[in-house]
């Protein structure tokens, strides 16, 4: 287990889809903190996070991942995968002291946002939980430059990856987390891992850090 | 000028493009802190950011902006503008001390990089740098969907202003400087902000913040 969480009278709610791995990572890192939350299950396909009671009420932008902070009588709801996992690890060794070193955290978890998701992870939305034949020609005409940007931001990874077994300094902190969730799970979008053997290594590292979970 | 800015012995230099809304942001908080920032210029169309050198020295990931931080004789550098805010804000009142406004300046950062930047900057860079005509066709098949999401996240940014006067709390963070580079040159890309009004009175707010400098 990581050292360091926050001790509150706290309760977390989590608003999720099972599917997601921008949800996993909420899940994850709420396992190595030692930190219980709860579940609520929302179907993306079928419109669930649109509904005008989810958008009145949990999240305006229509999306899921949302956690949800329960203090006495107040609740807090908070969007965006990478934000939650900021909250729940505050103060624990998930997230560095040093100045450089959080800036530079920070630094791969919006690289995860920008470059990774939006290619690796939506490939396996789209080929693994829609199916090619159902997407619209303005997706399928979009999976090459998808592809393309997937494995470069993979390769950028494995080149890191080569050089130092964590993301940044010498133990897991968030940007593990965060680039972990949709990488392990990139075949199902069709990316070949076994063509990124440090990354390899670094995913079955990952698997063995003391409290970590499954996404299934 | 906002408080709180590290007193360090280190020089700063930003590898940039004068066009590109993220490597303003950092000049932007640079500038809000007091802090001088030298710059070096590339041209992104010249692929000046993909030279071996570039890739070798500065950024691997081929893309500017990347913050340049000397210190003695070691030199170390930050990419994702994001994450170079952040660094430069470290102890300021640009960054949030309570725990969840904190998080939810970053909710906002991450959003900004995910709903926001892929739309409303895309759309600006293809329609008033690169221009419609020179566009791919792939490109152009993604210009209704840009234009749609981009339009839906600054209908989500005028909801939440017409509530408060900044995006977390009641002073200017990140998040706002974040949001703030691609927002006001939007209608190069094509938006009409007369559409939104409390964004275009946060807008004109931000102007008027002691410190503040224009983009060109």
């Amino acid at each position: 287990m990581v050292k360091g969480a926050a001790v509150t009278q706290e309760s977390y709610l989590l608003h999720e889809d099972p599917f997601s791995g921008n949800c996993y990572k909420i899940r994850l890192t709420a396992a190595l903190l030692g930190l219980p939350v709860e579940r609520r299950f929302y179907d993306i396909l079928k419109g669930e996070t649109r509904t005008p009671e989810f958008l009145a009420q949990v999240n305006a932008n229509g999306r899921i991942p949302v956690l949800e902070i329960t203090t006495g009588e107040a609740k807090r709801f908070l969007p965006e995968s990478n934000a939650a996992c900021w909250y729940l690890a505050d103060g624990s060794d998930l997230i560095p002291k040093d100045r450089f070193a959080q800036a530079d955290m920070l630094r791969w978890m919006f690289f995860e946002q920008y470059n990774h998701e939006p290619n690796v992870a939506t490939l396996r939305f789209w080929l693994s939980h829609i199916g090619e034949p159902n997407l619209s020609p303005e997706q399928q005409a979009m999976i090459p430059a998808k592809r393309a940007n997937g494995d470069a931001a993979l390769r950028l990874m494995d080149e890191h990856l080569a050089r130092q077994d964590w993301f940044v300094g010498d133990s897991i902190t968030l940007a593990d987390i965060a680039l972990y969730a949709y990488t392990h799970v990139a075949e199902a979008g069709g990316f070949a891992l076994g063509d990124y053997p440090a990354l390899s290594r670094w995913l079955d590292r990952v698997a063995q850090v003391s409290g970590y979970i499954p996404m299934a």
